[in-house]
């Protein structure tokens, strides 16, 4: 009876209607997949959609109404991260903006060629091809962009391994990974999976002395923060990145992203990937989605302002979960978010709960309320194959196979905690004795 | 006095609440820049982010949601153009989608070339560059585009000028253009500042018979259709093009847009830019935008059930704006959206009211009601310099000068032309006297 809760892979033939499940009883914890929007972002959205659907390159009241609304909101997302307004290119989300930087490492490789070539006199021949340094536990949207360029034959990519006991892709890793032709690494800010928090500033700053040398090509620093932001407190000029990657809604603001670029086409090489009319100062062209820009800034302005209460209650509900689940599941259970040393987000709690029947989808589609993901929500079609990722930071095939990725939110309560523990020890239960 | 509703082109230093103008006495005129939401749209969006948050590719309730009401809009947008709703890639928007189809047409060669090497079982070399035809009125997301490929030596491009009779480009002069290399044929279905439209239906029909032939690189067919759709019937099947793109904003649909492929991947070649989370079967990956989604099938749904009544309101209205005009400023004005044999769109009314103090910018910048533009939204920081397009079609530069392009919508009145009609006497008077 309990398994009429799960869903099919694919729904493209079910009709919504058809689907009968009463939401309210639901609880989610998959904020690390998305997020609710806040009331007052969706605020901002509306007024915008009413009021603010002028063209923002128009010369008149309309126009102008909608340029003003696009520059709150950027100063608002600037201050977020602690960069200039004009430091923000609006981008349709993190997928655009990721693939927009490895684009841009590319050309400013090809441009620094060209230069070099000049500045001697003569053309030397090939100089080798691009090489980028990432981890081997990105997001699919610097991964898939890395392999694409190497199958293409277009650059040389280094996946760097993430330390088996830390989940952190260690420092020493990255530079000596480093090559006369590196021109970017790209190094996510956090985790998606298991929330660990990567060294990004310590890499900078080793990084930044590498670039002094005079003759060395200079290595562009990326760092995709999707998870980190609303989360923990960021900082792109603290951190030293020249690209950070600002991803909506991730942070309860809408579907729309963000390039943080410090100081775009003077201190830090930006080319477009689209052409077109002008829009972002021609480094990103395309009639400014004004409403889903509001919101992005809304959200902002609310991380700026109460990033210490989100960050206190989501740690706080978290430890809670993480106990809970201690005491319930005793020692059937391995943390896949905890590593010696590492900084993990205050919300992610990846857990297996160890049995032969026990893996994560399975568990997932027989529980009742709980809401929540076995990894990346673009990778669930991937069916029961356990997460590459925590393969990677050395959790073994059976463990990582049951593992659950319990993302909690601003809005989660110690009720919620209580009752998806009840709903998990059920469904637990029931699995068992089905076996 | 009148001088003070002039506004700076610049307005980045203006804050809003410092502008007091009564909006309310305003007469929007400006429907080919963008369009106010229809309530039912805006309606449609505030539903999708109360209710469709979840991430389309989650593999639960909320996720199912979200993927329900992006399938629904993509039926709704592929009706709308008479395709199948495998047939439409939701993308950011118009400039995107443009920017996608010349990005397949090379790879399409590339492919194709390699294919053919792989054939004859040698290498012959190079085979040249792909040679991509458009015409000389194109918007800057299909223009820059092309020069930016062409200036990095990527292609050839052949921009065949439309004929100073009818401003429409002449199916011979493009079949003309046409060369073994040609990959990709790309006509606006109707163009933003004239309302001319193209003959894209009978290209589309002689290009085909040219396809037939066995030795003969396959030239893809595109059209933006940014400036047709809910003014004119647009089929695309119809037309036979092979890419169609749809711009939300245009028709009272939000900032985002799609792009129509005939059997994308399989009778119609397309090779994403981004890479990513594999949304939109990978050819556009990004988690989806729902709520804009939601709003631009909505948008969809409407010109599908009410074009014809849309199509004579716009006409009839558009019509009255011109006899008013004329019987006003009698033998003082010229329209350039009239040219013998051509059809156009039925909203739009590009007319100069001659005289050597009355340009386009200075008329606009005094009329105390009217907001228009004298061209493209985007070229709107290009001050007093006449329009290319309306050059490129034979209007004398001292017209062009002159050009107002009056583009009415849906919910314009005869009582809002009578007011404009009004608005603009009152102006010429005062700029004529001021001289």
């Amino acid at each position: 009876e309990d398994l009429v809760y799960f869903l099919p892979f694919t729904l493209s033939h079910i009709e919504w209607d058809e689907i009968e499940i009463d939401l309210t009883t639901r609880i989610y914890m998959d904020c690390n997949a998305t997020t609710p929007l806040e009331p007052e972002v969706i605020q901002a959205i509306s007024e915008a959609l009413q009021d603010a659907w002028g063209n923002p390159s128009s010369n008149y009241i309309a126009g102008a109404k909608a340029k003003a609304t696009i520059n709150q909101a950027r100063e608002n997302v600037a201050r977020m991260v602690g960069g200039k307004a004009e430091d923000i290119i609006f981008t349709s989300g993190g997928t655009e903006a990721n693939n927009l930087v490895l684009h841009t490492a590319l050309e400013h490789f090809r441009t620094s060629c060209r230069a070099a070539e000049q500045r001697e006199g003569h053309r030397n021949g090939s100089s080798g091809l691009p090489h980028i340094i990432t981890s081997n536990v990105e997001h699919d949207s610097v991964k898939l962009v890395a392999e694409h360029l190497q199958k293409d034959g277009e650059a040389d990519v280094t996946y760097v391994p993430v330390s088996k006991g830390t989940a952190r892709v260690e420092v020493e890793d990255i530079m000596a990974a480093v090559r006369p032709n590196t021109c970017l690494i790209s190094v996510m800010l956090a985790n998606n999976e298991t929330g660990v928090i990567m060294p990004v500033q310590e890499i900078c700053q080793r990084v930044k002395s590498l670039n002094k040398r005079p003759e060395r090509l200079r290595i562009l620093l990326h760092t995709d923060a999707a998870q980190a932001l609303g989360k923990i407190r960021v900082d792109a000029c603290e951190l030293g990145v020249d690209y950070l990657t600002i991803v909506g809604h991730k942070f309860y603001a809408p579907r729309i992203g963000a390039l943080f670029v410090n100081g775009p086409g003077r201190r830090t090489p930006l080319y477009p990937m689209l052409f077109g009319g002008g829009q972002e100062r021609n480094f990103r062209p395309g009639t400014e989605n004004t409403p889903m820009i509001a919101g992005l800034g809304k959200a902002a302005e609310l991380v700026t302002s109460n990033l210490s209460d989100y960050e206190s209650h989501m740690r706080t509900t978290k430890l809670y979960l993480e106990e809970r689940l201690k005491a319930v599941f005793n020692g059937k259970i391995r943390f896949n978010s905890h590593f010696p040393g590492a900084d993990i987000l205050p919300n992610t709690c990846n857990v297996s709960i160890l049995g032969p029947t026990l893996q994560g989808w399975r568990v997932l589609s027989n529980c009742r309320r709980l809401l929540a993901s076995v990894g990346a929500a673009c990778h669930s079609d991937s069916g029961n194959r356990p997460s590459h990722v925590l393969l990677s930071c050395g959790v073994p095939p059976e463990v990582a196979a049951n593992a659950l990725r319990l993302s909690v939110g601003r809005a989660t309560t110690k009720a919620d905690v209580d009752a998806v523990v009840e709903d998990l020890k059920e469904t637990v239960q029931l699995l068992e004795e089905m076996n």
